[in-house]
């Protein structure tokens, strides 16, 4: 029943992406502008080349010259917020998902034209703060934050904030506050070059209010020098764009209810970006979408189940592959993904279109690669297992597996895959009737077993 | 009661932006193919850089190749109908708006596949002539033109027609008749090379009709061999793409109604394009969305309320400013604008992510600029006060404010604020509770003043 | 009667064409990013520059690097495929129209999530083979294959199958079968060298399996050793992409019903991937959109007769012109085309914005041609009659005439003619009156005569 019902749902999901606007642009757009930049003969699984530190933490960042981020159109980094840290306010001029590695805290997108609902009055005051809905995240969350959409993120609790963040190309931050500039922490001398020159293309040393007659920030703010002084960053240089915030009240917690963690619109319509929900835990277990209790299990996140990523045009997914398994040979038909390890290790082999291996090795935990679009890959869990995070360059990515039991192979005519392999009809035969597998294997050695899988997915 | 509901379309125009098509594609498109192009270390407010001249009038353009058009995606003209002149009928490879600067006229757009609705029998003769409707211009009026649609314009009054027209990058025309060419009237020698080079790129020197051969233009016109002579240019050559029309009758005036003077139908799908609407007045006190009878007021059109405008995707605006305020810090979150002053002065500053100020003048009458996507912005009128007319790249521009009643900084909780700018939670949350304009400002030296607003806008 | 309403739903077609999403997005991407490589100064009408031999067949390509296709943004091929040929399982990075030139046979497309509805039990056997759909081909039928899903071709017929095929710019082949590689049949030193590069850019040379570990394989198909290394194409060197199948035991056949023969469903909504219509026959006389029975007739393909093209965003057409009879001056508003002469010759002419007459020559059968969007093109038959079939880079490409009796000059008032081309009054009148016929015109020598045309058509 579960099953079916999941072949339903994506031969849907299937139909609706081409049908619908964005995942046939998509699609589109990325083989036609990417195409010549995914000319790879060999890709790695690689970790951040560099940082930018600051007063309350760091951002590291992936070299964006670097040739899987020029074809897959993206950029990637992990910012690492202290306790007490603050990402100050800002905007960016591409969208970006952000998964939750570590720790938990609050964050706030301000979106303009909805209304100020939320407001607090401090203990014995008469003062009364309006403002826009305060958003909490933890360990496992997706955050979705749309282009230009002013930001921020605040730790106030005990352990580091790790995000790990993949945003389209050439981004550019717009910070409101601060004068956020680098701090130069024990950089060697070849490193702090590459930091200043992404510093200053990603625009982590402005705050743009800064470029304003101070005169002009005082009249349009209807306030006093000092002020406008202030906001245009006159005491904040050398904090960097995270800084630490001690006197930071908690606030009376205006938790998500369960409820509303996700899942339950799936109507982008009725969603309104005032309300709608930009955060989704992939981690917990029963939100899987294929299960297998031996093998492992895969979480997708697409526009169907947080329509949010409509917005910004990228997906995300959990997998989770124990000792020994496997995922089949597959190939995403729309979308290239960056995977992110979060933890053990595989043995990952990635085909290009003339056969050729142009990744091969046993990927480790905090290492990210691309999967091009239309390649193949197969990815084969180490001794201690693989845990990993998967964002793809499309709201609705879709995978095409090359055996399992609703596989390309399947679907062919027996005849016609004993022609094209030169097998015997009952070779061929044989050949589809044991795919009995939807999605994973097992690497021999040991012992041979057909895993049966569940759940609504896009794998398909 | 104006007001709420005022913030209920924007946010809702906020959301189906997002959810649309073309805001989300278009948004992305800008950002992904043009940061590159927008890495602008200074911009300036510039006046046409050429022109090419024909009998009934000229054409003035911007260098293509300057920075801002670039960055922008846009090219800027003006062009100037001398009274009896008649833009010769033409089509272009990329759509355009144009603003009605000054003058009145007649203009027509040949919709394929719609009826000839419209005849006219001269007076005293059986004659009967058949075509599709003609429209009408007047100063103030936005006139939206389809990409590969049939054009002409006829100045049939005694005042210059001056039209400001900004097209998408790349704008090849594709003139139906004459032999445009330019008559080289007056240019000293740099001019006129500069002016030769773009009359050949931009296709004003060219009548398609004229590469066929006279043969096959009599026949398939089914005329004789004069009138096919007569149609690929014969004697036209050193006329130019503006002729002037001594005979031509006046006609029985088909008035628009002013109930279809546009804001009438908002749903796009309704309208069809044989009876659509491709002008608007946006010079009309009435129509503005934000008014303030001491600061000024902005008058904003968008596909909502011309739903020709989804056709192009462009939008404009209208604004004007009394001496001594100005609109506070914002930046538009999708789209880049091009402003162009109609009549007196202001203070221009605009800021990039670094802080850098890369526009910091005053900009005059007959003036040019850009303000990229992102890039903060402030405007403040000079002492003659300040008026300017705004197109932007994409149908539902959407901008942000930095302070103000609805703005980043009244979304923000006071104590994330105080983090920020490292002042007090009281400073905050007096800043928070000072900011009581929503748009306006008023420059120091004059009596400070809270302004009021109201009215519809997708400036937020 | 079939005249108006065939009006009625062309201007409904032109009307949702710039509403839709795909036509507008369509039409701006392909004149802000193309423009530039269409600065073309001629264009010739050529014959395939290359080809990659294989055992069972031949793909013969045009040179990707010429003019015409970086300006149109899409390659050209021809696949010949012997009898008993097989054009091995492969998916494309770019979607793909294909016109049957010559012969018929099966053909497959594995749609991803859709069930093995089809199932064949051998006789005297109690194997039961499931699968997908299998579909047959036949002269005259357009085929539709969207990006990235698997797709096999087997000619089981004695005639060999010639297949013109449009791709959209830089596809790159998947084979998911074979070690295809070239034969080198018989090639001259430098045809072999252009044919290796690209046997190598288009992924001719490879089958992505093999870049697998034969382990990885063995286990993830749960297969034996054997049958794992016939997959990775141990034995298949040199037979190509096209192999001989002796042993294709031939299918008790599933055709398809007339009434499915394309154009009953114009709701792309109601029709799944899984049951959609991917061809559609043009050949056909009762299909034609316009016919005359003197002129000839004309046949389009969109995404409203055929829904399964807004998948691909391209569109196709099919004509006829008897001998002395021309298309009247056309320009396509939204698409590039590309014209395959199946039969005959006609004299071109298109002329460019400028008025340079780029191609003037008598195009003979088996040579290709580009038509830019926005340029001027005149068709006249030769001697012989004039067959083409046109692939067009919009799902639903919009033409505008110059002439005849819903054309530009139609729509114009005859003052304005008049004004534009130096004619008095009386002349423009009797132009418009004279412009009878819609779409064909008789080229002089002949008997001139209006012809009479009707039925739908995109052409207007």
């Amino acid at each position: 029943m579960a099953r079916s019902s999941a072949w339903l749902s994506l031969s849907l999901s299937f139909l609706v992406l081409f049908n619908g606007c964005f995942g046939r642009r998509q699609s589109f757009h990325g083989q036609e502008s990417q195409n010549e930049k995914c000319q790879l003969s060999q890709i790695h699984a690689i970790r951040p080349t560099g940082n930018i530190p600051a007063e309350g933490g760091t951002t590291e960042f992936w070299d964006p010259n670097h040739e899987q981020f020029q074809c897959g159109g993206a950029y990637a980094f992990r910012h690492i917020i202290q306790p007490n840290g603050l990402f100050l306010p800002s905007y960016t001029s591409a969208p970006l998902v952000a998964y939750v590695l570590q720790g938990s805290g609050e964050y706030g997108i301000i979106v303009p034209g909805c209304a100020e609902t939320y407001q607090q009055s401090e203990k014995g005051s008469e003062i009364l703060d309006k403002y826009q809905k305060i958003r909490y995240y933890e360990k496992g969350d997706i955050i979705v934050i749309p282009a230009s959409a002013v930001h921020w993120f605040y730790n106030q609790n005990r352990e580091p904030t790790i995000l790990v963040v993949l945003q389209r190309a050439n981004p550019v931050s717009f910070f409101l506050a601060g004068k956020p500039g680098s701090s130069h922490q024990g950089q060697r001398e070849q490193g702090r070059q590459q930091q200043e020159l992404m510093t200053e293309r990603l625009g982590y040393d402005g705050n743009i209010l800064a470029g304003f007659d101070v005169q002009i920030v005082k009249d349009a703010l209807n306030t006093d020098r000092e002020t406008a002084e202030k906001i245009i960053g006159g005491n904040a240089r050398g904090r960097g764009h995270i800084v630490i915030v001690q006197q930071l009240p908690s606030r009376p917690e205006q938790r998500r209810q369960p409820g509303r963690q996700g899942g339950g619109s799936s109507n982008a319509l009725e969603e309104t970006l005032c309300t709608a929900t930009f955060t989704q835990n992939i981690d917990n277990r029963e939100r899987a979408d294929i299960y297998d209790s031996r093998a492992g299990r895969l979480t997708t996140l697409n526009s169907f189940t947080l329509p949010a990523l409509s917005f910004v045009r990228l997906s995300a997914a959990r997998g989770f592959l124990n000792k020994n398994w496997g995922l089949v040979p597959q190939w995403s038909m729309n979308a290239h993904s960056f995977l992110y390890v979060t933890k053990g290790s595989a043995l990952i082999q990635i085909v290009n279109q003339r056969g050729d291996t142009i990744l091969n090795e046993q990927v480790q935990e905090g290492q990210l690669f691309l999967v091009p679009q239309n390649f193949a890959v197969v990815k084969q869990a180490g001794d201690e297992g693989f845990e990993w995070v998967e964002f793809s360059t499309n709201e609705n990515a879709m995978y095409n597996t090359f055996s399992g039991r609703r596989s390309t192979l399947a679907g062919m005519p027996a005849d016609i895959i004993a022609a094209s392999y030169d097998l015997s009809k009952s070779q061929a035969q044989n050949l589809k009737d044991n795919m009995s597998s939807l999605w994973f294997y097992q690497a021999s050695g040991s012992s041979p077993s057909s895993s049966s899988s569940s759940g609504r997915s896009a794998f398909i």
